[in-house]
């Protein structure tokens, strides 16, 4: 066989990461915090059945939704996200420069593709999402990451990285961010858009969970205070309308969109035109607002109940965030407990059997932090098996602890 | 701004060809012979109504059509891909083999990603298919083109150029080729599988359209050839489902199948689910056969009448390929014409304005040739329409060639 290209190579540790996520999903013998999935209830399946079966018609939208479409995506689509999506959060946009992609993890494909040549730098958040850090990886960037705290990443800390970098690019998740489901501050937003204009450095905020908020109130997006064209917002309908429909959009200056348009063609042409209609049915029919207020009751009472079970199970000395929105909580655990270890123990344990993501993949450090934290997602477990599971892995690092103890 | 990455440089020729291409398609007062798009007629429009209808529902597949799905595609799909349209092809394959992927083309970017380092060659045939030099070209690949005739990609020179430039990767669609219409003989599909495999080589087959066969015999795919892995099969669900569904599929290797797995990860995720859902449906109810008659019996029709209408309508000395199947034919004007400047003036000239593309662009040499050529779409456009425009576009070549002679 012929050599497989470089970034095969450079892609091969973090494509290992996520190869090990995908597997240890979907046993229904275990309760799981671990995928980032939405709630099943939580998706709109009988709305779109009704939409399906008024406009797939010859007359209707059929033809349209099963044709060929354009490289930019549907236009209704499109405008719904400039009314629908970004207008009622402060952002001023036209549709021209609203490219429709095939999920939003697309989004930092193409804006690699756009920017990204080997060794290239991209700063991101420490910890940062892994499925990202793949991409970038795949595109032989050299990544580095920016410290964060409670307030997301710390600017000062992201203008040195800057300044003894040179990064082509920044990558972060503002909004209930993963894993940590912490938020940027709004002064942080504002700082960090004028770094990428001052330093002349693409700034791409990733915030596919801004519009799933249950406490506390909307933040503007960085891109509000973007008065050059380097931040690019992408954004996701997978916690919105459906992740298995895979529609994102990606906002951005006339020049960069005019150079997604190339690369989106040399992707995969278009995204797929029938969950598109569907889509901007959704919206246009006027089925997002209940939708969405379901669902943000749904998880608002799965975080409160997964939050009030780590306070009351797991040990004195866990550490966890409060996340005002998105499906993440973050926790450190005391006593030294190394997560990787932990989840293979729980797994393997009959009295256990609770999934969650050890903490240490998240970091690109490689240097072991993170390894007594985990990533602990609240969306797609109901609230009793909330409190079940979260139990049975609270007494499970007490008795790892309690053991210690007694040595 | 920063500076974009190289490949946006190296893709910008081809880019603009495509985005040409788009830009001339649509107006409703042209006859149009120019895209490559299906028939609205050959859409399944109120099949996929009636299966959406039926399975779009919680406790049917409607949580599996809109909730995130796996890396390789739906289990079943890949499985039709095996029963339906490999095995009576003479293809055995694995559903572990087969990566359903967001429609054809994306097949071609994968194994891009997998294979293509900056500088790699890339073999093409002369004329080939102008949307993926431009993937092909945003990997930085230097396409070099090999002789073709009417029996398709000619071995001899094949094997001159793979041994001269040693490629990573050889392109072709071997069947009912895009521009030409041509069909790679038997003999030669065995001995490009047969080249792969002796120095090394990746073979792609893309072979979009050999499932829309009008008259004459099916031939084995060159992957019924390979012995080593080496032929990757490409195809696509667009010619015989919907094109904008955008899904397509890929069988290769164990080795390579891996590698895949993380390429369309670090791509997209996965393929959007509903498409998939509704297209595994209309296999596994057994609407294809049917559906597939149809189509064949649509497009045979127009092939006759498009053949008939250039025989009769084009000058003497037109030469024009007979394609047994896929929706296009490739003619040669006699007169020295430009067929670039031809299409301008056919399109301004309000008692012609039928499109079609410019053999020019087709052809990577870049030195003119083509330019005396077209390709010529029958597939979307009525018969009676077919004999208008290709009465008016034969008139308007005749009256050029007459003004010649007149000088």
């Amino acid at each position: 066989m012929p050599a497989f290209a470089k970034r095969m190579k450079t892609m091969e540790g973090s494509a290992a990461i996520i190869r090990g996520l995908f597997g240890s999903m979907g046993d229904p013998g275990v309760i799981s915090f671990g995928g980032g999935a939405p709630a099943r209830e939580a998706l709109p399946v009988d709305i779109v059945r009704e939409i399906a079966n008024d406009v797939i018609r010859v007359g209707g939208r059929g033809v349209e939704a099963l044709q060929y479409g354009g490289v930019m995506g549907l236009p209704d689509l499109r405008e719904v996200v400039v009314s629908d999506l970004l207008a009622p959060k402060g952002v001023i946009a036209d549709a021209a420069n609203i490219l429709i992609t095939s999920g939003g993890l697309e989004g930092m494909n193409l804006l690699c593709q756009l920017f990204i040549d080997p060794g290239d730098v991209i700063l991101v958040e420490s910890p940062t999402f892994v499925h990202c850090v793949e991409i970038f990886e795949m595109f032989q960037a050299r990544c580095i990451s920016v410290a964060m705290d409670e307030n997301g990443m710390i600017p000062e800390d992201l203008e040195d990285k800057i300044k003894k970098h040179s990064p082509k690019m920044v990558y972060l998740i503002p909004t209930f961010h993963n894993p940590t489901g912490r938020t940027l501050s709004l002064d942080r937003r504002k700082r960090i858009a004028e770094l990428g204009s001052r330093y002349d450095t693409i700034i791409l905020e990733d915030d596919p969970y801004r519009d799933i908020r249950y406490s506390g109130s909307d933040l503007l997006p960085i891109k509000a205070f973007d008065t050059t064209g380097h931040t690019v917002l992408a954004n996701s309908f997978s916690k919105i309308f459906s992740p298995g429909s895979r529609l994102g959009y990606v906002l951005a200056s006339d020049e960069i969109t005019a150079k997604l348009f190339d690369a989106k063609t040399a992707t995969n042409s278009h995204t797929s035109m029938l969950p598109q209609v569907i889509c901007a049915e959704f919206f246009k029919r006027g089925f997002y607002p209940s939708h969405h207020k379901m669902i943000c009751d749904l998880y608002r009472e799965r975080r409160d109940t997964m939050i009030r079970s780590i306070d009351s199970f797991f040990p004195k000395g866990t550490k966890r965030t409060f996340p005002d929105g998105g499906l993440f909580t973050w926790a450190q655990i005391p006593g030294g407990i190394n997560t990787t270890a932990l989840l293979a123990e729980s797994l393997a344990d009959p009295d256990v059997r609770v999934a969650f993501v050890a903490g240490e993949g998240f970091f690109i450090e490689g240097n072991g932090m993170g390894n007594n934290c985990m990533r602990i997602s609240f969306g797609s477990v109901a609230p009793e098996k909330i409190m079940i599971g979260a139990e049975r892995l609270g007494s499970l690092i007490s008795s790892k602890i309690g053991k210690q103890e007694d040595q």
